[in-house]
C-alpha cells in the first residue's frame, strides 16, 4: 500500500545526487485537490521551504510538494530563499499549475547551499511522469539517518461512505516535533473544507507528533502536510466529522510511533501515560519530561527498573500541580509505587518485563482528570555513535 | 587546602558501610556559627532530609550537617522522614547541640530504606570526636558516581579584612540544579548576617549551578548549605557586601565547573555564552537550550563543527525574542554565523580546535543587553555506559 493507491494522488522519487547515493528528490501531486492543510515547525530558526509552503498553505489550496533528502536548506539566507521559490516555479511549470500551488519541503543538513543545478535536472528527469504512481519510491526518497521507511494506510466507513488515509512520514533524529512534526505527508479522500481540514490536522498532530520525542531537539524543517482529493462526500454532521478526526488521529499516531520507534540508536519504545493530573497541561508537561529524561532513557535501554528516575522526572517539571504523597507508578504493570510510597516488587521479574521493544509507564497523580500519553524511546549507544560525527 | 582549614570548622568522614566501599557518612560542625543559609532542590519529589533541612534552616541558626552517601533516602515515605529525624537527633545528642540545630543531606539511589542501624553506629564512630579537621575526608565521602572529589579555597580582602570561602559538592549525573543545587557544603568566616546571607547565596547559586546541567534531570535531594563562623568583621557597607556576594558567586562557579567537568560521561565543558537578548531570562533559556541540546553535545564529543544544531536548539525556545537575520554565532572565537548567514570557515581548522577541554559557544541575538553562561558537557558512550544499569 501507498499514498498513491489513493485515486487522485500521484508521486514517485529520484536520485538527483544531492545524497551520496539513493533516491533523494520526489514529488507528490493531487491536480484536483478539494483542501490541504498543514502544521510547521516552531522552531524560530525556520528553513526556507518551511516559511513558503507554510504562507502558500495558508492563502490558498495547494496541490502538490517537491520533496527533497540529503540538505536541509535551513541557514542559507536569502539564496536559501530563493532556490526554494525557483524548485517550487521550475516544479510548477512542469506540473502545469499556478506556482504558488506547489510546496517545497527539504530534509537534511542545516547551513549548507542547495546544489541546484542537481535539483534543477532532477525535476525534469522526475516529472517527465507527472502522473506516476510510485508513492512508495516517495517514502524512501524522504529519508535521511532513518533506517527503515514509515507509512500508514487506514480505512473507515463514515455513514455509508468508505474512506481511506495514506500517508508517509521521515525522522530519526532531532526529533521533539513542537506545533508542527517532521517530515510527514498525509492523503485522503474524504471530502472536509480546508478550515474545518487544518483544524482536524492540528488536533491530531497535538496529541501525537507533539508528544513524541526522540531527543529534545526540534528540527528547524519540520512539516506535515494533508491533501483531500475529496472524492468521498461524508457530510459535515457532528458524527461524521469525529469519525473522520479519529481516524486522522490514528493515521498521525502510526506515523508518530514508527519515527520513535526508529529513533537514532532505539531499541525500544517508551510510552508514558500520565492520568490523575489536575489538567491535560500538566498531563502532557510530566509525560513528555519522563520520556526525555536521559536517566530514564538509559535505564530503559538496560533494562533496569530504576524507578526511582521516572519519578525525579516528574517531579522535576516546575508550574503544575503534585503531590509526591498520592503518587501511584505502575511500570509493565507491575505496580511500583502506592499513594508515595515503593511496594515491594520483584527486581529479576521486571527486569525480564523491560527486555521487550514496547515499555509502558503508567503514572497516576491521584489529583483530578487531565492526562496524556507520549512516547519516546531508550537511550543507548548507538545514538551516539550516529551523532558524534553527522556533519 | 579543605573546609576544616578555616577556624571553628570540624569535619570528618566514616565508612559506616552505606556503599559497597568508601568513605559514606560525614559531618560537618561549626559550633559557634553566626550564620547559615541555604538553598534546597526545587524537584516536587523531594528526599525528607531536603524538607527538614530547609525547616531548621529557615527557622533558625543551623550548626552543622550529617550527610551521607550511598542512598538518597527519597521516595520513601514516613519510615524515610523518621530516619531523617533520627540521623539528626542521635548526632546532635553526641555534639551537644539542640536536634533542630543539625540537618541531614542524603545522596545516592532513590527509594531504598536506609540502612537505619549502618548510620546509628557509624554516627557514634564518626562523632567520637566532634572537632576533627579532616575536611578532604568529607568531600570524598559525599561523592556517588563521581571520578573525583570537587572543592574551592578563596580568600578576598574585603575593607581591612581578609575573609576566606572554602566549599565542596558532589554530583556527577542527574545534574541540572533548579534554585538549589547538587550537595555541597560551603564555609566562611565573613560575618554576613543570616538574611542577607541566604539572598546572597540564592543570587550566587542562580547565575552558577542554576545555569550548569549534565544531564538536564534535576535530583530529588540537591542541597547547598553556608556555614560562616562569623570570625571576620566585614561591615555592611555596599562595596563590602559587593565584594562578598563576588567571592561567594566565585566559589559557586569553581564547584559548578567541577561538578560539569565531572559529569557523567564527560570529556569536554561546553560553555555557552548568549548575548544580545531581549532581558537575561531569554538569554538563560537559550544558553540552556544549547547547553542541554542530545545533538549539540554529541557533535562537541566528536569535534565535529556542526553548528546548525546549535542554532536549532537556541530556535526550538518557545516565548523568547530571536530574529534568525540576527544572529552571529562564534565556536571557539571562530566566527561561523554573521547576521544569520553562514560564513566561509575551514573545517579541518576548526575540528582541531575542538579537540580540547573546553569548547566555547558565542551567540548574539543582536537584540539588546541580555546576557546569560551557561555550563554543560558533551555526550559520548562514557554516559551510556555509566546509566544503563545503575540500580
Amino acid at each position: 500500500m501507498s499514498i498513491t493507491d489513493l485515486k487522485g494522488v500521484y508521486s514517485a522519487a529520484v536520485s538527483a545526487g544531492i545524497k551520496a547515493k539513493g533516491l533523494d528528490l520526489a514529488y507528490i501531486f493531487v491536480p484536483h485537490c478539494y483542501a490541504a492543510a498543514g502544521v510547521f515547525t516552531r522552531n524560530r530558526v525556520r528553513a526556507a521551504c518551511v516559511e513558503i509552503t507554510e504562507q502558500r498553505m495558508r492563502s490558498g489550496t495547494m496541490r502538490g510538494v517537491i520533496i527533497n533528502s540529503g540538505n536541509a536548506n535551513a541557514v542559507t539566507g536569502a539564496r536559501g530563499r530563493q532556490d526554494a521559490l525557483r524548485t517550487a516555479r521550475i516544479a510548477a511549470r512542469l506540473l502545469g499549475v499556478p506556482e504558488d500551488q506547489i510546496g517545497v519541503a527539504s530534509t537534511g543538513i542545516i547551513g549548507k547551499k542547495l546544489p541546484f543545478e542537481k535539483i534543477e535536472s532532477g525535476l525534469r528527469l522526475l516529472l517527465g511522469d507527472s502522473l506516476a504512481r510510485n508513492g512508495v519510491d516517495t517514502g524512501r526518497a524522504i529519508l535521511t539517518t532513518d533506517t527503515c521507511a514509515k507509512s500508514v494506510d487506514l480505512q473507515a466507513k463514515i455513514g455509508a461512505s468508505r474512506v481511506a488515509l495514506s500517508g508517509i512520514a521521515k525522522g530519526s533524529g532531532m526529533i521533539a516535533p513542537n506545533m508542527g512534526t517532521t517530515l510527514s505527508f498525509l492523503v485522503t479522500d474524504a471530502r472536509v473544507p480546508r478550515r474545518r481540514l487544518q483544524q482536524l490536522l492540528r488536533d491530531a498532530v497535538d496529541s501525537t507528533f507533539n508528544l513524541a520525542s526522540v531527543d529534545t531537539d526540534t528540527s528547524t524543517n519540520d512539516m506535515l502536510l494533508l491533501f483531500s482529493t475529496g472524492e468521498v462526500a461524508i457530510g459535515e454532521s457532528p458524527g461524521a466529522i469525529a469519525k473522520f478526526s479519529k481516524l486522522l488521529r490514528a493515521g498521525c499516531d502510526r506515523l508518530a510511533r514508527q519515527i520513535i520507534r526508529d529513533g537514532e540508536g532505539a531499541t525500544r519504545l517508551i510510552e508514558a501515560v500520565v492520568s490523575g493530573a489536575r489538567s491535560e497541561v500538566d498531563a502532557r508537561l510530566i509525560a513528555k519530561s519522563i520520556i526525555d529524561s536521559p536517566l530514564v532513557k538509559c535505564a530503559v535501554h538496560g533494562a533496569d527498573p530504576n524507578w526511582g528516575r521516572i519519578l525525579a522526572a516528574a517531579g522535576k517539571v516546575q508550574g503544575v500541580a503534585l503531590d509526591p504523597r498520592k503518587l501511584q507508578l505502575k511500570l509493565q504493570g507491575v505496580c511500583l509505587v502506592r499513594r508515595g510510597m515503593p511496594t515491594d516488587f520483584t527486581r529479576a521479574k521486571l527486569h525480564q518485563l523491560l527486555m521487550t521493544d514496547t515499555v509502558r509507564v503508567e503514572l497516576d497523580l491521584g489529583l483530578g482528570r487531565g492526562s496524556a500519553t507520549a512516547i519516546g524511546c531508550d537511550l543507548g549507544r548507538g545514538y551516539i555513535d550516529i551523532n558524534v560525527a553527522y556533519s
